[in-house]
C-alpha cells in the first residue's frame, strides 16, 4: 500500500478505488465494521478524504451496495434471444459464475440486507426484485397466469437462491451445474404449485 | 397502561411482560429501535428496572428473539406418529397458522436475522437450522441419501419458506393450504434435484 499513497488518482478513480476496497472488506466483515476510518487506512488516505467522497458511513455503505447490485445485475442480464427456460438457466449459470468469481461483491448484497439504513436495504430489495421479475417474465412467457401468488412465490425462490449461493456457491465445491439444476427445479415447482389454483 | 403501573408483578411475570412487549414492538419496528427506554415507557416502569432484567439492549434483544424462537419451534414440533410427508405437511400447516396468529413473534425472528449482535443472529440461525433438520429427517426417512447438497438445499428452502411466510403468510390472504402446497412442492423438488446426483 505504501506506494499507492503517492499515486495521484483522479477523483473518479479514487472514489472507485475506495468503493472496491469497501466491497472487498465486506467479504469477511459485517457492514457495521466497514467504516470511513477503515477505508482510509486500507487506501492509505485520510479519514477526511473518504468523508469528502461519501459524506457519512451510510453514504459509504450506499455506494458499496449500489455498486455491487449494479455489477451483479449487469453480469447476469437475460439473453432475450434464448427460449424462456434456456434463458433462465443461462442467467443462473452466470449468477453462479459471478458469485464464485466475485464472492465479495455478492457478500456486499447479502450483508446490505442487514443494514440499519433503509436506503441501503432498499438497494438490496431492488436487486432481489429485479431477479424475481426476471423469473416471472420467463414463466409468463411459458403461459403461466400473472398472479400475486406467482410473484410472491418467485420472490421467495430468490431468497432460496441467495442462501443456496452463499452456502453452496461460495461455501462448498458442489458443481455449478448442480446448483443451477436445483434452482431450475425449485423455480418450476413454484410455478407449478401456483398454476393449477390460479389459472 | 395507567392501571398496570400499580400492578405488582413477580420478577418472572415482569420479565415475561417486558419480553412480550418487546416481541409486540418488533411487529412494526426494526430491532435497533426496540430499546430499554422504549420498553420502560410501554410497560410504565423505569429504564433502570428494564436494565435490571436484561443488562443491555443486546441482552434485551437476546431475550426477545430467544423467546420467539422457542415458541415457534415448540408450536410446530414434528408429530412422529405421522408418515414422513404427512408429518412435513402437518408441521407446515402449523407453521402457517402460527405465523398468522402470532405475526409479531415471527417478525422477531425475521428482524433478529439483521441484528448487529452475533449472539442474537445465532439464535435465529438455530431456529433455521432446526427447521432445516426437520425437513432433512423427513427426506432421509423417505430414502434420500444424506449429503451436504441435501442439507444445503433444504437450508436454502427454509430461507424460501421464511420469505413466503412474510409475504404470503402475513402480507396476503392467500389460503394457508396453498402456501403449504408451494412449500411441499419446492421441498420435494429440492430433494429430487439432489438425489440423482448423489445416490
Amino acid at each position: 500500500m505504501g506506494d499507492e499513497r503517492r499515486t495521484r488518482l483522479t477523483p473518479d478513480e479514487r472514489r472507485a478505488q475506495l468503493v472496491a476496497l469497501g466491497v472487498a472488506a465486506l467479504a469477511d466483515s459485517p457492514l457495521e465494521d466497514v467504516t470511513i476510518e477503515l477505508l482510509g487506512q486500507r487506501a492509505g488516505v485520510s479519514r477526511a478524504l473518504v468523508f469528502h467522497y461519501f459524506g457519512s458511513k451510510q453514504g459509504l455503505h450506499h455506494a458499496i451496495v449500489g455498486t455491487a447490485r449494479d455489477s451483479m445485475l449487469r453480469a447476469t442480464e437475460l439473453r432475450p434471444e434464448l427460449p424462456p427456460l434456456d434463458r433462465l438457466r443461462d442467467t443462473l449459470d452466470r449468477v453462479v459464475a459471478f458469485v464464485r468469481e466475485h464472492p465479495a461483491t455478492f457478500y456486499s448484497l447479502v450483508r446490505g440486507a442487514a443494514s440499519g439504513s433503509l436506503q441501503v436495504r432498499e438497494l438490496v430489495d431492488e436487486a432481489r426484485q429485479a431477479q424475481a421479475e426476471r423469473a416471472v417474465s420467463v414463466f409468463l412467457e411459458l403461459g403461466e397466469r400473472d398472479s400475486p401468488a406467482l410473484r410472491i412465490g418467485l420472490r421467495a425462490w430468490v431468497a432460496m437462491a441467495e442462501q443456496e449461493l452463499v452456502d453452496a456457491g461460495i461455501g462448498s465445491d458442489i458443481p455449478g451445474d448442480e446448483i443451477v439444476e436445483l434452482l431450475m427445479r425449485t423455480a418450476q415447482a413454484t410455478a407449478d404449485a401456483v398454476a393449477p389454483i390460479h389459472r
